[in-house]
């Protein structure tokens, strides 16, 4: 039987990607998304969407609320920036940046893995595009696994959790190219920060941004909408 | 000005002597409680309570569905244990352990303190009675902090987030005196992992008898309610 893993899925290019490569690894894939009061509430179909088209049968969608403490773009009345200079969104820690929300996420999915007696998450943080993100750098994986294995029933009888974040080093035309090897659609993911109710990207915020670059330095045509 | 410090607050006896405790070393407080699907919701008006007597402005109530994942007495629909004797309360994980839980609530309490921009946590977590629990010993804790510190603006920024936890070493008995001395009135408290609707404690679950027990070897009379 195939060892089983939880793969955080957002519904965006990244996540889709991490799950293609944990599928590939041989993992047995449960998959963990969030409702957490994000302006794009659409992203969730996208996320539903790639675990369907990936045979995942175990997907679960949780309730947080992140609106509580306010403080971001994604989560609050803030503006999303568009159009920023690639300067711009490569520097300092940006205004989309949620408190403390890959620590909340991991969290969850150290909750469900325990439940599964899954010894293995799987995450799409990215240390390139993402530098300004204090939660998305190695350093910091490394110390949420430490706390992961002593937090547990797992850690205490033994067993070992791994959280494993096979994009971290890619660049975005990397990571395009290796989900295209893997076959993933890219067509049903959606990356946008501030997309149409009906899914259609803006094509000027950051992620989006990103986004139509990595596509273009990988030679590849992005089949997402555009507005 | 006082420094800011984010207290979580269960409505229980430990995290109310915790706030004493911290409010009593000069931190200005913000208390956090969650809504987690816990069977005995009256928790949260002892929390509520407790919060008012001690005259704390910020105290934000969470959602969060930890039933999604099932798997503890707690949350799930699995008999809360009664009328258990003192050695097994004492041994391995009890069947009340949620998973992940601590990690979880640190996570959101992480999230707050970035908010509030406050360097200080407390948590009323206590590797004495709870030594079944691997998310309540200091070595687990010491982890939370080193990855908070990693996972965080204030992290990058060159500032220290600290997690206290002033009851850890303490016996219960020990919490109690030290409440008592701090003005705690544990009349506003709720303990019972099986409490009526109406906040009366059952006096037989793990933690009423913890409770009992304390307040017996501390020689004072528990003010709570019992059936």
């Amino acid at each position: 039987m195939a060892a089983r893993a939880v793969v955080l899925l957002s519904g965006g290019l990244d996540s889709a990607t991490t799950l293609a490569i944990a599928q590939a690894e041989g993992f047995d894939c449960a998959a963990l998304s969030f409702r957490y009061g994000q302006r794009h509430a659409v992203e969730l179909q996208s996320a539903a969407r790639v675990a369907a088209a990936f045979g995942v049968g175990d997907h679960r969608v949780v309730d947080i609320d992140l609106r509580a403490f306010g403080g971001s773009a994604l989560t609050a009345d803030i503006a999303v920036p568009k159009d920023r200079a690639d300067a711009e969104i490569a520097g300092g820690i940006p205004i989309t940046y949620v408190p403390a929300r890959n620590t909340i996420m991991l969290s969850f999915a150290l909750a469900f893995a325990e439940v599964l007696e899954a010894g293995d998450i799987f995450i799409g943080v990215n240390a390139v595009d993402y530098s300004g993100y204090p939660d998305c750098r190695p350093e910091y994986i490394a110390a949420f696994a430490a706390m992961a294995n002593l937090a547990t029933k797992a850690g205490v009888e033994g067993r070992t959790l791994r959280v494993h974040t096979p994009l971290i080093a890619l660049t975005k035309a990397e990571i395009i190219r290796r989900g295209v090897a893997l076959g993933v659609d890219y067509g049903l993911t959606l990356s946008c920060y501030d997309p149409t109710a009906a899914g259609i990207a803006c094509g000027h915020c950051d992620s989006c941004r990103l986004r139509l670059n990595g596509f273009a330095a990988a030679g590849l045509v992005d089949p997402a909408r555009y507005a």
